[in-house]
């Protein structure tokens, strides 16, 4: 398998986190997101992504893109360990909690929103951190009021062993974290995080850990 | 069953697809978006739903949210006819596209950051439009450049049936009309949404003929 990632990207992170937990091996890419304009838009890329996002994964002649449809593929060719508890409603709730994160909280964030807001409708740097708190602050603390609530919630998300939910939560939390975002208020998503990111195969996803760390 | 839905919303909509596809019956709740501040924020929907957010099913004691993981447990405990393929690519082909209407144009273009970009960045009317408009061409050109090479593109995103792709794509469709945006440029698009909107189930659930169409 060959992984297009970037190091600091959260959805790539998600992948990488699927991929370590599972005892994968593959091959690295690096596809910079600010060098050069940013190599995700490049026409080579975009005809394997013509999203121009990363990550994407090649295993043999498939391509595969966005990152929840990429761990429910290696999930489903490789169920050891699982990434998904085996009840529907059980499924269905750590599917939501990845969707949290994913549709409403990393979406408004990302890269070319945030471009888009500084140059085309000129906002200034203090407009763009209120931003992006703000709507950290507004998907974190829903989410901690629900998981805080939630009997489900054990050691991970879902018990007491990681799933695609951990997956999105972490690299949510890693961003929120380097943007100097108090966390203070979500004890239960600190929590959470604290306990995955001890396992290997979130220590060997980390972003500050990969080929291109900081290039 | 109960689906907590607003007419409008295109999330509620996917979700009234999978519902009418399957012949699920259920009692709808109504939520209205704009009425009293946003019904979706009072306390007593966002005790089912901390994210205030449409659509939520109940059913029996579960109490799900966000509509792709609702389609996903209500294909599980339903699966005639299914809403995804069997082999794992290509059901990873179909929920990426699900994910690029629901993760890269949906979010971006919610109700709630619209408002964020009128009461907390003054933008006017002319930038709203612009935004909305972007964001729907940036996601509808990289998916026709996607959809209109893709050899398993049939009548519908994947053959000759409606998948949880063309759930999340007839709504996005929908709204992209609703705001008069050129679809032409988007001819396999609009094809694929022609398709699936002539389908008795995709008709059912269309957001002028549900219990609380323009109230």
């Amino acid at each position: 398998m060959k992984l297009y990632s970037y190091f600091r990207s959260s959805a790539s992170y998600r992948v990488r986190i699927a991929l370590a937990l599972k005892g994968l091996p593959y091959e690295y890419a690096a596809v910079h997101l600010l060098k050069g304009g940013g190599q995700q838009l490049a026409s080579v890329y975009r005809e394997l992504n013509p999203d121009g996002l990363v990550p994407t994964l090649e295993d043999g002649s498939q391509i595969l893109t966005q990152s929840l449809a990429i761990i429910e593929y290696l999930d489903e060719i490789c169920p050891d360990p699982p990434l998904l508890p085996s009840a529907p409603a059980d499924r269905a709730y750590v599917r939501s909690v990845a969707l949290q994160v994913a549709c409403e909280i990393h979406p408004v964030n990302n890269l070319r929103v945030i471009q888009y807001l500084k140059k085309r409708l000129n906002i200034s740097e203090e407009q763009r951190s209120e931003w992006y708190q703000h709507w950290i602050d507004v998907g974190f603390s829903s989410l901690e009021s629900r998981l805080s609530s939630e009997h489900r919630v054990g050691d991970f998300v879902f018990g007491s062993t990681p799933t695609i939910a951990d997956l999105c939560l972490v690299p949510q939390v890693w961003n929120a974290r380097r943007f100097e975002i108090p966390l203070n208020r979500y004890p239960t998503i600190s929590r959470l995080a604290a306990n995955a990111m001890a396992l290997d195969g979130f220590a060997q996803a980390e972003p500050s850990k990969q080929p291109d760390t900081a290039s």
